[in-house]
């Protein structure tokens, strides 16, 4: 199967990424987790993205806040599908982040989840990686399946005081 | 290859998605275009989307405005990657549409792009397919080095008065 | 007298749904509570709302957070009418559950209260069972009495130091 | 029948009314219409919505722009249910008008509606008689398939070029 | 002296309002203090505010918050100036206060100041009394002067390590 | 009577101000107009400013767009009331000025009218100068009753097709 | 003296940049205008930035709407001041790109004019070269001047109809 | 060299600017700090702005909040480049101050940095300065390797658990 590649622009979005993380484990999906950001290492990032095809990837999900620009900088340099997750950590909670990474010019998209919305990227990627790989899919209709059984377990144990 | 699913809320959604389709035929891309309706015809869209997978989709595309429910309610209903674009047609100029189709919850991803995003959203339907897909990789590729060439000409041409 | 039908997207929403309950069973009003979520038991949700005209119910209240489609999902499947409360929880304070619950499209109204005002969804459920049921109204009348004494109560109480 | 009450805070929203009015005229419901300002005429709007309940009224619809005080002033006076409209016409394009209308204080709901969904007012006036009215729910059921009818209707016939 | 009035929606208001009459207080302005709901008790209101010329006040301030109509309501029933503050506590942190009361339609005018700015709504009312008050336009001389005498020891006292 | 000083950041704000202009000759309240800049004159209108209480200026209206200062800065150099217009002509359609505005720090109000609200700043203006002025308070109320007049004649006129 | 360079994303943005350029000529500021796009020219844009201190240039003016990222790009390859100027062309009316280019990581600053500012980003361009250049120092200052004296000539002529 | 001016509107901002004058003191660049508010000492901060060149300034950095008019009341007394720092501590979490320091009129711009970009700010000063000054730009480069490699260092001790 083909890896994901989980980037952070620093290294402090790290717990925002946990969930994204534990969420591609669950579905048996090999990853890397890399640390690139688009000002500060930005020839280190666009090597990554423009090898990242070669090297096995299929899929790039990029986290970064305020003016966030790593999920842009990856997609310039692949034409493989880069997740974006807008990272909340800023003054204005995040909208900065969600315009930066939503709002990309035509030409370049990026796929943008919701703020802080790192175990969807994960779902996501295991999305796209399942269009052609059907033991993958199945893994992800379980998943599913499981949160409907799970909503309606609640809804049986509803206790009101 | 897989098709993809150009699917709008209303008829009147349709030249919002004419890059779109335009750029699915350039790329060679097979799709079929719908218009099926979260709340008019919450039954039909279900069952596209259920059936999408089997009927040989890869990828779902909807648009919608205002409170943009159609790409939630298509993702609740497959495990196919499913594509969101926001449409600009209310008071709020597309802001209650984007928020509507990105902060999805947990469990249930819209890979969401620009507002009125219509040609990216096809980029990145490809961008998809062409995972596994090494020809289509290369007419993305191909595509973006036009882009490329394109821009730097303007450079070139760049005449001041 | 008709039902009220109490739904809340995820048992994390319970204490938001808590004044909203106080209320109902302060004026006397029948209700059921569920979880139900429009991206992880659709069918579920669609089922009760198209059912519920027939079992009894006069109003369905729906709570749900971030792309809140939850209120909007069930006004498409019942003509009874439905209140949404946009829920805070997210990372915009819930702005985006606001817009995705106000913004519905033409055919398809969601009654929307304030953010979190889930108090004042269960009197709106009241105002509009009382409509034909003049002792409610008169319930509804007292319960706005007290309101006001109540503030002439603190008027009349006030000391500044 | 209960009559349902369309007030407006200018004669200017006028057009802004015009779908709502069509739209219960279609369901065969009475209404008087009004133009009454929470600031320009508080008395007259005050006294009309004190002895709606009397007069034979069933629910209040009332359309304002900017801070939209007058469906919150007109739920003050009475325990019938409010329908705000909140009207697009100001700098902000109605998003005063709708945080002005829908972030009512405890005590004191406003069933607010999109920016200008003045149709959806209406139809949820409708389903507000509705719920004791089975000739008004079934004319309502049958809008509603004929909504679902048209949709389905212009995805067969959908062209593209 | 003419009195100002202090109006607040609900006595949970008090602590914004305290350094409202602690200026006040400094400046020997005379004031009452009342709370009055808008719309819990429109009537206590717009008495108040019909009398308030007759009652020998020159001024009224009026903070509220979420769909701040106090200051509204009261500047429908008196030509006296209505100052408006716009109270935070909302899940909007006051946007939807701020937008409620500065927003008035034509014609009735409220003076509004910052989200929370309850000493300047009470340095406003000083000097909307100063215009024909020599000796209240020499405290609030005093005032300012004092105010730039801090800022410059300040400027003065800055040590940075 | 005291004047009113008519202040705008541009004379391209001269249009904006005529509904100001007119109200304050419709009440026959003396005014002046001047173009004063606070960026491009600052001392021009800071000596306006300090000199206008002894020039017989009883109120002070300031208009500016964008990063609105005028009135502000205006602020800083008097005890008279300042009323401030927010200027709709910008990207942000006003929001911008209106939070230049409004969002006054501690120690120097201006009284804030809504965006383009140039109407409403002349009868602020009217009711400032009118608390001690017996005629104008007069000539306020008969405007006032003038209004209500008017949309209760609207009402009764109303016509609907 | 160092020549400035005024990039655009696409040459869309040239009517945007001609008052940014006609105030460089004015200024007597040698300056070259490019078309480089963050996104579709990485490598050329890259390549420009870092080259830019050895090839004469002082200041970089970056103009781009939505996602804007070029002047962030330009910024991680050069310790050259870089002048951000978001564009407006978007349906956000220029809040996306303005927080896309104002809300840089700390590390890396953008120097944000306002949305579509393009004449003042001329201005701060000329401002930084002027710091140790004493004759554009004074040519700044008679432009300055003129700017004054413009504005007092249009209060003098002020006439109100 | 020439200095740097660190002003603040108040020596409650003295926090967010500790890592502005942290980061000039790192690299080795003159400053003076002041308190000087556009409000309570205008002459103070305009006394100061207009003498800054000739006392050996070279760049000014203004640091406030709210309805933030310190820099423009600064840039509008000298042709100093003067940069902003919006500050975040208001309701509405420095939006307001963004919009009142970023959206300067033609012809006064204020080199905007991102709300409490203090350290940035200090940064943007440096690279104005280092424009002509080789020393401080090798600084300044020395500066942005170090942030490249601290960021692959963390890149390479990435661990997951």
């Amino acid at each position: 199967m083909r890896k994901v590649a989980v980037i952070m622009g620093s290294d402090s979005d790290l717990p925002v990424l946990k969930p994204c993380m534990d969420q591609l484990r669950k579905l048996e999906i090999p990853f890397e987790a890399h640390v690139y950001s688009a000002h500060r290492t930005p020839d280190a990032a666009a090597a990554f993205a423009a090898a990242a095809r070669a090297n096995g990837f299929g899929v790039l999900i990029a986290a970064a806040g305020k003016a966030a620009h790593l999920a842009g900088a990856l997609a310039a340099r692949t034409t493989l599908p880069v997740i974006g997750i807008p990272v909340k950590g800023s003054a204005l909670d995040g909208l900065d982040a969600l315009l930066s990474t939503v709002q990309m010019p035509s030409g370049m998209p990026v796929a943008t989840v919701a703020i802080d919305g790192s175990a969807n990227a994960a779902l996501l990627a295991a999305q796209i990686l399942a269009v052609e790989d059907e033991a993958l899919a199945g893994r992800l209709q379980t998943l599913r399946d499981e949160q409907t059984a799970a909503v309606l377990r609640k809804d049986a144990a509803l206790t009101l005081d």
